[in-house]
């Protein structure tokens, strides 16, 4: 039997990836700030499939809620995947923002997927096997089309599982990011945007799915909104190739003044 | 006269940004950890140029020192250009990598530029001007080349540069993001790295020197060590041409199971 746990599960991707892998067989521990939605959640699935579901309430934003997350990954019965889905956007642009805000989103969009994959990531190195999911967004790759520090923090994320990917890949643990566009999902309402005035928003399930198909084939990143996969494998031989291009000595154009 | 407030600035790249800035005719206020080094430096640059230092000593990753300078930058003389150069790396993986010294670096690396340009940048847009510079890393592009955590913190910085530069840009308000790759700084012995052992190392004063020329040109963003520019170019093309490939439904390959 396999156990996963999954943040932001009360809803939305989060809801729906519960639903997926509780149909694949898997046990689940559910987390999120609702108590009541991830109980119903969870009676829905253990009568569906005989699920064996625990619950952890916690805002991920608070420390020592977020703690006792880690607490569970790092000496709790094994967790053979991480669903790092929690996370949030905000109404308005940088500007106008509030630091309290800012201060918010990063821990709840960097800080706590970073120290839930730590809690993880050691017993599933030791183990030889497992797998890390870490939410992201095609708009951590275009900010100018997304203001404020959303796209940022999931720039943060993608490049965080390229990098945590390499490091234990070798070692058996699988490390996955998967990078939505426009999906509908409550994130909207909360961005102060109407999800019915966009065009091309992918309904929850159908992304899941998709995601769940990379998964599958052990891809590092998957794009399920990205028709053309040819674009992204323009944009990772363009990054590569930057990486023999670095001197010591600063590039011609900069060694005249203006 | 023109104001700049650099953080990191005891040493290294922030050190030789407030030389280089102050030989340009800035008065400057001057953030670190150490106010015996900033008083120092700040003695020397009075003596050479008769700039006016202010010294403010913080430890960013407090956040009520973090807010004192958040506060100066919201509420004080007006800072025309704000120096985002703090920053720190850990020694060793991922895996191995303490949760709190995970917390420390995410606050450090992308908490405090991220709320000291919120403080700085609603004054810049309201005069109409103002700069804002945020130092990142190559790695943040490349993290397969760069255990931990690090890159991603970088990523986040090069991205938020980006989206900032989109939104404030039109207001008048220039944000650059600077890209060093190995940099003769401290930040190699906290990383647990002997810098002699690298190649292509950089000096810190041409680093700054570059990254001023590409500041004088309002680059959004500049690479000191890329030699060759259109290496750049071709992933900034890569990464805008995934822009219009995006669709409400998944992508034809996720559509078939494994």
């Amino acid at each position: 039997m396999t156990t996963a746990l999954i943040t932001g599960a009360s809803s939305g991707i989060g809801a729906s990836y519960a639903r997926r892998l509780a149909a694949r067989g898997y046990d689940l521990t559910l987390v999120a700030r609702s108590t009541a939605k991830l109980e119903d959640l969870g009676a829905e699935l253990s009568g569906l499939h005989g699920t064996r579901v625990d619950i952890l309430t916690a805002d991920l934003t608070d420390a020592s809620q977020l703690g006792r997350v880690e607490e569970r990954l790092r000496s709790g019965a094994a967790i053979d995947l991480l669903v790092n889905n929690a996370g949030d956007s905000l109404a308005g642009t940088f500007t106008t923002a509030q630091p309290a805000d800012l201060d918010r989103l990063i821990k709840l969009n960097v800080t706590a997927p970073t120290l839930l994959a730590s809690a993880a990531v050691g017993g599933m190195v030791e183990r030889g096997q497992g797998a890390i999911i870490n939410v992201g967004s095609v708009v951590g790759l275009l900010p100018e089309y997304f203001a404020g520090i959303y796209s940022a923090t999931k720039s943060y994320i993608l490049t965080f599982s390229q990098g945590l990917g390499a490091e234990v890949g070798p070692k058996g643990v699988y490390v996955q990011a998967v990078l939505p566009a426009a999906t509908r999902t409550e994130i909207w309402d909360r961005a102060g945007v109407d999800v019915n005035s966009l065009q091309n928003v992918m309904e929850v399930d159908d992304l899941v799915d998709a995601a769940l198909a990379g998964f599958d084939r052990k891809e590092a990143v998957t794009i399920p909104p990205l028709g053309e996969l040819g674009l992204w494998e323009a944009l990772e031989k363009a990054r590569f190739g930057l990486a023999p291009g670095f001197s010591g000595t600063p590039a011609e154009r900069y060694r005249t003044t203006v």
